[in-house]
């Protein structure tokens, strides 16, 4: 921690609730639980090259018009369903080793990818959901810095699983330690996590998104996306691309000639 | 309540997370604890004419320009305090009557105002505080349909006040009644209610929004705030002016010539 200073840590319920701006320079957790965050872990984990993140249709085709089709992967989802012409959605249990290995992932998301790319100009951007939880929070600590989490939320709009997920985080990273001072957000953050956070699969289900989900048919995802440090790596961005974060150093996004 | 249909109540914990489209025709609460919605209250109790409320400051010349000097009275504040050349800032306790009787108010501040302008064409759009709890919640009742709060929150994001004051409303309004059905920020209100609503005063004085204003010195604002149920009046929108519900058929904003 740094030593004789207050850590503050502040919660975003929202990403319209912090303006890009007043998250340039700073060290951004980006939170989307349902299911960008944790679909990004499992593409890297799976051997993906890298995932490159966009903010709307307009850039993903910008980013589309640059790279060589067969190593690309075109992925993202609207209304939680997988954009039409796209090679896959944004099911964590859709990037298999056997889809993902090698390719460069594209990938457009309506509340995660555009939570990413509007915290671009971060100083460290990590993405974080359930399954890398503990990974999270000791790089976190490892910076001894102040700490911004940005839930990703849906449609613009508080979600209850981002919410709790940001919560775990900032319990688990002020636990018997006096050093960190937090912003409302992060203190309402704590309190719904020991209210709604013991059982994540049950939270899921209840809430507004993971019901819209199962309602189209991935109820499966959110089982799975609920499995606490089921993974260690931490996707971070570094030149506008995401990669593990014991990764950084690989070679950046192959451009077509 | 509608005979046997849910009636489902969401809270929105800034007005970013609510487009304006999406609260057009819809019964909305605004919130702001601190403290435009206890400034209005108490200004309409004290016999000001009516509020005319402005999202920003090109509006609020626009409509000063409209109106007769003597009759007006120019209130609001930016980063707390009141705007220069302005008759009032934002605490309510500078709402006297002998200040407001008969006057019409153009209110501009930086989070209260602009949520009502954003609610504008809700069906009802009804101002809400701690000081007017109870009145708000048989307003509710009495229309047996789907409500949207809205919190005002602090420069676009989430206050702890407003929050808490929404949790209190929903408990209050489900009170003993499954007719209901509440989004992810409606059931996060009540919870953070249970957990930070018992002392408001004390919340409020741990909350971001009322350690700034207790900085700047308007502790005694929050000590005004924190009383539930001080008075029975409720501020209702209707043709771009708020008074008081039992008011509106008076007549509307006299103009200059």
């Amino acid at each position: 921690m740094k030593s004789g200073n207050t850590i503050h840590v502040e919660v975003h319920f929202t990403p319209t609730s912090a303006g890009e701006e007043s998250l340039t320079g700073k060290n951004v957790i980006v939170i989307d639980v349902l299911r960008s965050a944790s679909s990004i872990l499992v593409a890297l984990t799976n051997g993906a090259r890298e995932i490159i993140p966009v903010g709307d249709m307009e850039s993903a085709y910008k980013v589309f018009s640059k790279l060589t089709r067969e190593v690309t992967l075109r992925c993202g989802e609207r209304n939680g369903k997988m954009i039409e012409g796209f090679d896959l959605g944004n099911s964590p249990l859709s990037y298999t080793e056997e889809k993902v290995k090698g390719k460069s992932i594209v990938m457009l998301t309506t509340n995660g990818t555009a939570a990413i790319v509007k915290a671009r100009y971060a100083n460290n951007l990590v993405v974080a959901s359930f399954l890398n939880l503990t990974s999270v929070v000791n790089l976190i600590k490892s910076w001894q810095s102040d700490v911004t989490i940005v839930c990703s939320g849906q449609d613009n709009r508080f979600s209850l699983e981002d919410t709790i997920c940001a919560g775990k985080i900032v319990a688990e990273l002020t636990k018997d330690n006096d050093a960190f001072s937090l912003d409302d957000g992060a203190r309402a953050a704590v309190t719904l996590d020991k209210s709604f956070g013991g059982n994540i699969l049950k939270m899921m289900k209840h809430s507004d998104h993971g019901k819209a989900l199962v309602e189209i048919g991935f109820e499966e995802d959110l089982k799975f996306c609920s499995n606490i440090d089921s993974f260690n790596g931490v996707p971070v961005l570094a030149n506008g691309v995401v990669r593990l974060n014991n990764e950084q150093q690989t070679p950046v996004l192959k451009r077509a000639s």
